[in-house]
């Protein structure tokens, strides 16, 4: 199934609550007050294991029954959870084997959360214990309308553990992938060291090792750790959909998590959801290019293409690997976020108040790129443990937070639901981040941070973007941006050149198919299977310290780039920029066979001429935004927002600061009219 | 009893020394030098276990009689000391279990110092026998005038073990406090995360968890912790009250230390000492306004404050957590620093000679602030291991250091024995500041940052301060300093209201009475128990990172706060200063209530001017002293120093750099003369 | 014998090659491509063991014979490895007691190289298998014409392991040293904090202490540790000695290595070779002077004294400790470059390609400091595993990289091989690096830091230098300069003073025997057994953070010291120049006692100009290089060098941007004529 309810027009809006962490005296009035507020969904139990099961086998379902009761009893629907992150102390004391070891050989201890190693085979049978019987309890309930697994996965860096279970399984899946030991030595290269294998129990995770360990051992323990994940959430939906039949079964995923396939691990449910967290999320997932000065000036809100581009990844999501969907045509499902930020954070090293207008301005945003649902975390501020720092809707004391208000004053019919027309695809590929991320060969650069830096050049143009797959069906687009896919099969680069040859457009990033599938690299260089339709070889790379910087001049102006240029020798392609000076002088920088364009250098504004002759020639409508203003379509409006703390003029409007407007499908900025503000 | 010579008139001084570290033929000169430089006290053997018991069981006094004899001949008073910080090989080995652990999980191996575990029954067992051993032999020798417990507890870190007999120990400390697992559960708030026990035996020390422990339980782990050192030294101390009659017993303390409830440790001693390094202070504990410039303008000399801080904490301690002292009516007993810096230390990243005239400042600072001994560590130079680069009084070649020249210049009858007239109380609890420094929420900010603010603050004024327990009476204090007393029990808050209704007034910092006794919050917010006497609930607090401020203005003027701001809604409160711009706009900033004033922005400025308001309006003189140049009072003397390496004229005094001025107790500056310098 | 090929009259290459990386097919063209180049040698196998022995005691040697075959059909002769610093998975698991710890106590896992403790006895036993098995194969092979032992001993910080093996090894050669343990306790200064051991099994590595370990007991470890590794390879060397009659037998030692002390490693071998990348030394190895700015301009180059200084410090290493070298009459022996920077690296934060003519320029520096041999690592980029982003002199698609073009590029009839024409001693000793570095005092220096700033004052005067082991005859040099030589035993002190006497003249920097031989310092203070000689004793020294500078006036002008600041009594040398302002003023700074200068204070101005007096008046020709620009001489030639990246005048040479000019012998700048360019 899709969204619960299928006939609402306009966005909906929820809550995170724990009745377990007040008292039940609380609850009645709790569910009035969510009700009158507008809110239709309220979240329940991830972390209650210990209180739905205090002790083996014995389960205590009242204080639930009449929590639902009273949200029931106010209109609410309820979204259920699997409380498997918080397996209680008796279940760890008595399997201390569950849990789980980091980087360093430590033991992960009991005393907070997610202290589980996916591949636990006790931990495996408590979690479909467990699950069975909520879902037992609760499948069928009326006010249940839908569930969330788990909460969270890869939360506190917790995909992998290595050492204990995780470890022992490994060689077993290897030996399942390889078959012999010849192909698993072959297939990393491990003549290279003489790492080669002479026994599957001689393979360990890929921790401690003396140096750095083979990438291509890292890359096969990520997706060994992600199919962990995978069939551990399998595990529970099964169960849920035997007992929960015709409830939606998500999870809710996280900022710039990068632990896991999150396409593999999506393709069971019926929607994604996921956590919004501006102000934290801007402190620790900035780009080289936002720096401490637009970090502080974005203090209060975040930055609002590192946000969008979350929206954009889980509103693709369910789509798929092959793009197809759930129902095979294509259809994105929808998403929710499940826990949007209300006011301030606890995790980041400043938690800063959000900006006036700033919660509105950020469920708008949701909106805009195609949530269904916006519930906000959480409901009252927690009065106790590791939480009491974060900001809730209601206070600790109970009074309205900042965000209460804010809430209150949406207009909901300014937010109909319906499709984001992105015609555009950005490719995101969660095996080439692992592998990038693993040589990054220039400290200032990462998957993220080259992906990103393409999607706030989209989005600076105007455009509206769709994440997809790399593997997925591209033919419909109007054009293909492909910032950082290093790992490209074979069969990857037919079908890209197939689409490529049926008319769309492509723009590629440095480092693309620079990867085999196995974490080496081409024999032939990079574009390896990709060469064909790049019409070129590479020629050098070059990391570049901060202070060093490479000119490249053409048919896009002059500038200069940072962190990363690589050059390319042309077998067919035709040379739209060179570099100039430096060790790259004279060689090819951006380059251009029939419908591939490959974009050498690391250079924002480089990234950004290209993309609008690029996609202007595909027609592609372009805007010319200013840093902080964005523009985002869907269903029949057009929303424009101002970031900035500051008013800002553009494209005819007056945009207050930390402001939304919502206008029709068909505007356009009135031409003739510049930017002030800034 | 009090200091060893109630007869004395004048400061005295002394010196740490180890006969054990140089030929004994070096004893009778090195006892001469001693006396004729004028120095009245040695402490010795601190770290002597392995000469006095070379073996289980076998001791060896001869060295020590003939060491003490020597010092006796020149008329040398000693101080003698249980060897306890430093457990020799033979015992370790035979009982690795007495060896702690760290945060990581790792044994803390012998091959320095302080390698034991508090809890660990084996090391108390030998403990308490070299304890009887020692003070069997020394504990009425006619020389030996007093004993020092040990040394320097919590050094690196120490206060604290996280594995082996310290966590065994734990789930029993706990039964005895809360009886119940109900209990724990609810005190702690575990069904938070589902962390809720259902056996004592489950519950661990809070390290290694997957991502933060529960403050609450990281704040017993500390009180836990906090007990284990009291009844530790307790048990030496009891042998040493049986056998050394008429004796004094202390410990020296650390700078700054935070790692126990120095109150509880201090309750058995008959009077406080501390270990005084003004250099190495400045670049570990300087708060955020003392950034790199002045860390390099006082690189040479430390801070006045930061020093003063400690000798205020110190000269106060013994009044204990009632305030009434060991006599029961209030008499702060004096206090000793143990280990005065006479030349540079060894132990900071860079370690810079003492300007000149930095010794004579540094001992005529501790005379104001009430030290009856100044005691320099150490003797002559150590020519081996540790600590070979930390100077002494000789150095290596047993030549006069720069440090010797000063003290023997310096002329004590200009420092009298005397009461400090501090009649403004800074309050200063060690809970408090445990759950503040787990939860900072902003990461430049931290318990003893936002104490000594206001400490400087008062300084600046020119106010001795007396650094007092919370919950002390404090009826007779002409003012109530409290800077970050975030954790308030209602009997706490009620004194406190009945203090102010009794004329005392009152000043709060930020997050006070934020914290329940366990930890938690209010569930009515701050300030809880402590609303009616502030007349205010606590808006919001924001958090803000290095570049983002809030204004405040209104009756202290305008100024900037950076780090921390907090709003309130007034109940029965007038707003003195509102803020300005941001999200806080128009909100509260400084509310009064009665006597209570709150603070809740931060700025030194705001802090120095509300301040200067409220202690005016009480009576307390005020001066207004340039950075650099402070002013402390004792017995009838004041005593005007400048800190800065250049001269500065203020107050009709000229004053050469790192200099002191001994004045009349009745001396106030010539008024109209501004500050000149700087 | 010494290199082997003694009628080579001028410069010869070569590359290192794995032809077990390739398919077979590569062999034949590879090795032609490589003549064709001009290579003479192929250095192989060394990483090889699991294909040379794929199971215990199964050997598998055809692949490579035929790959031997291949070269050897080219004229290419070979350099065979034993392929210790790889053993294979079946070897670890099943002895997994060879794996070493590091300092934290964590095993130091399988998964990539040197994974192994020098003390293993079932290793050394593996070690000793595998070798000869490898000689017996290819000892007398006419295509093999020397060995490599092992690879880069010490890389990745595997010099020392902190348990396993090596600790329970430690008490042993503790005993064969000390015989008692009182000779030991007293040597380490144990009774410092009652570390006195009572049995040799109570000795430990000196690892995870509470705080810092005796610097004693590290300076023995470190010791221990130089021996494991120096036995380790005479084990191998004895072997080869055997099996390889008439072969070369090296190693290949690493940029500034300092776990071991290398005249020890070097004794047995017949040559030394080293292992050259210049831009990744510049991240990890410039001293305090070269900041950010000088890194980003010499970003693509390295720094010329950085590379240099490791060229004198391997021509000089046969020389050994005596300075008489394996044939006794001082003969150096020549040096390799084994692995010499093409392209790329990998292992550095950024890794930026050299800039054009570098590769040329550091061949031609390598030359004129001694190399008979360049050998550039390695011949193509590796396609799979850790170093895949390391370059080669062909890319991963075979095609010649820029390294390649600027080989065949080279002219060696330039580079005639014979002596470096060096007069100057700079004295270096392993174990006044472990000691300085044990207890640096001032956070921005070192051993290195130190070192190389004389050695930098020194190229930029033109001087060429040897680098000497403290306790070599002496009496031959123009001057001798001893930067950091802080460990002077007796018998040292007695030869340097009588060389002086002898006319040499010497130069000394701080912390000048400081230390005894055991780790402490003299109980008489610095300069011990060298007072006589210095005519002085250590007044002060003086630590100086970053912003405190130390003014020093006198003969050499006036100049600023950063960093560290000593001063001197003198007791019979004449003060040069002293220091102005701070706690030193009016103190001797530079002092002069016959033929021993001392410079206290650190700044590269004044170390420069006391260089310049002393060897000018030893006559010592001088120039007066800018930075960048170096002079080498060897044979009959003299090499000047520009290593800006804009071109430089000087001497009245147009220098081009990264390029070399080979002068005559007898050339010199012309006068009168200024440096332009920077
Ligand atoms: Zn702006
Ligand atoms: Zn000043
Ligand atoms: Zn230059």
């Amino acid at each position: 199934m899709t969204n619960p309810d299928p006939t609402a027009e306009f966005l909906m809006l929820g809550t995170c609550d724990y009745p377990e962490h007040v008292p039940s005296d609380r609850w009645a009035p709790y569910a009035r007050m969510q009700a009158e507020l507008g809110l239709r969904f309220v979240r329940v139990a991830e972390f209650a294991w210990s209180r739905l099961e205090p002790r083996p086998g014995e389960f205590d379902w009242a204080w639930l029954d009449d929590a639902i009761a009273a949200y029931a009893a106010e209109g609410l629907r309820v979204v259920m959870c699997t409380p498997t992150p918080t397996p209680p102390a008796w279940l760890i004391r008595a399997h201390p084997e569950i849990l789980a070891f980091d980087e360093q050989g430590r033991v992960r201890e009991f005393g907070s959360r997610r202290h589980y190693d996916f591949a636990s085979p006790v931990f495996r049978e408590h979690s479909r214990l467990v699950t069975r019987a909520v879902a037992e309890r609760y499948g069928q309930h009326p006010a249940v309308v839908g569930w969330q697994t788990d909460n969270e996965f890869g939360c506190h860096n917790t995909s992998r553990s290595y050492g204990g279970a995780s470890e022992a399984a490994f060689p077993a899946w290897l030996q399942a992938r390889y078959g012999t030991l010849d192909a698993l030595n072959e297939a990393w290269g491990n003549v290279f060291w003489s790492m080669e294998y002479t026994d599957w129990a001689q393979v360990k995770s890929p921790a401690l090792t003396v140096t750095e360990p083979n990438p291509s051992h890292v890359l096969d323990y990520h997706r060994f750790a992600s199919d962990l994940i995978a069939s551990f959430q399998a595990e529970q939906v099964e169960i849920l959909r035997e007992l929960a039949p015709g409830r939606f079964v998500t999870h809710n995923f996280m900022i710039f998590e990068s632990g896991f396939d999150h396409y593999d691990v999506a393709r069971g449910l019926d929607f994604a959801t996921w956590d919004n967290y501006p102000t934290g999320m801007l402190e620790f997932f900035a780009p080289p290019g936002v720096g401490e000065d637009l970090k502080t000036h974005y203090a209060r809100t975040g930055h609002p293409d590192l946000v969008a581009f979350n929206h954009d990844v889980y509103r693709s999501l369910m789509l798929g690997k092959d793009g197809l969907g759930r129902d095979g045509a294509g259809t994105p499902n929808g998403f929710w976020v499940m826990e949007q930020q209300c006011g301030q954070v606890n995790w980041a090293p400043y938690n800063p108040l959000p900006a006036e207008g700033a919660v509105a301005l950020w469920t708008a945003q949701a909106w805009a790129h195609g949530a269904d649902v916006v519930s906000y975390f959480r409901w009252r501020a927690a009065t106790m443990a590791q939480e009491v720092m974060h900001s809730g809707l209601l206070r600790h004391d109970e009074t309205p937070d900042r965000g209460f208000a804010e809430v209150a004053g949406l207009d909901l019919t300014q937010f109909p639901v319906g499709p984001v027309p992105a015609r555009v695809a950005l490719l995101h590929d969660y095996e080439s981040l692992w592998i990038y991320d693993q040589q990054r060969h220039a400290a200032g650069l990462s998957y993220w941070a080259q992906t990103v830096t393409y999607y706030m050049a989209l989005r600076s143009l105007g455009v509206d973007v769709q994440i997809t797959h790399p593997d997925a069906d591209l033919s419909g687009f109007a054009a293909v941006v492909a910032p950082a896919i290093t790992l490209v099969p074979a069969d990857r680069a037919a079908r890209w050149e197939a689409a490529a040859q049926g008319g769309v457009p492509f723009v590629f990033g440095p480092r693309t198919a620079f990867r085999t599938p196995g974490g080496a690299t081409w024999s032939d260089g990079q574009f390896g299977p990709l060469s064909e339709m790049t019409g070129a070889r590479l020629l050098q790379y070059d990391s570049l310290r901060p202070g060093v910087t490479q000119g490249v001049t053409g048919a896009f102006g002059s500038v200069d780039a940072s962190l990363w240029a690589e050059s390319y020798r042309v077998t067919g392609a035709q040379t739209l920029a060179t570099y100039a000076g430096g060790p790259l002088d004279g060689q090819s920088a951006v380059i251009r066979h029939g419908n591939a364009t490959v974009i050498g250098a690391h250079s924002l504004d480089l990234i950004r001429a290209v993309l609008r002759e690029v996609l202007g020639g595909a027609g592609v409508p372009l805007l010319d935004l200013p840093e902080g203003v964005r523009v985002s379509r869907r269903a029949d409006r057009t929303l424009v927002q101002n970031w900035h703390p500051h008013a800002v003029t553009w494209g005819g409007l007056e945009l207050d600061p930390v402001s939304s407007v919502v206008l029709g499908g068909d505007w356009s900025p009135t031409q003739g009219k510049g930017v002030q503000g800034e």
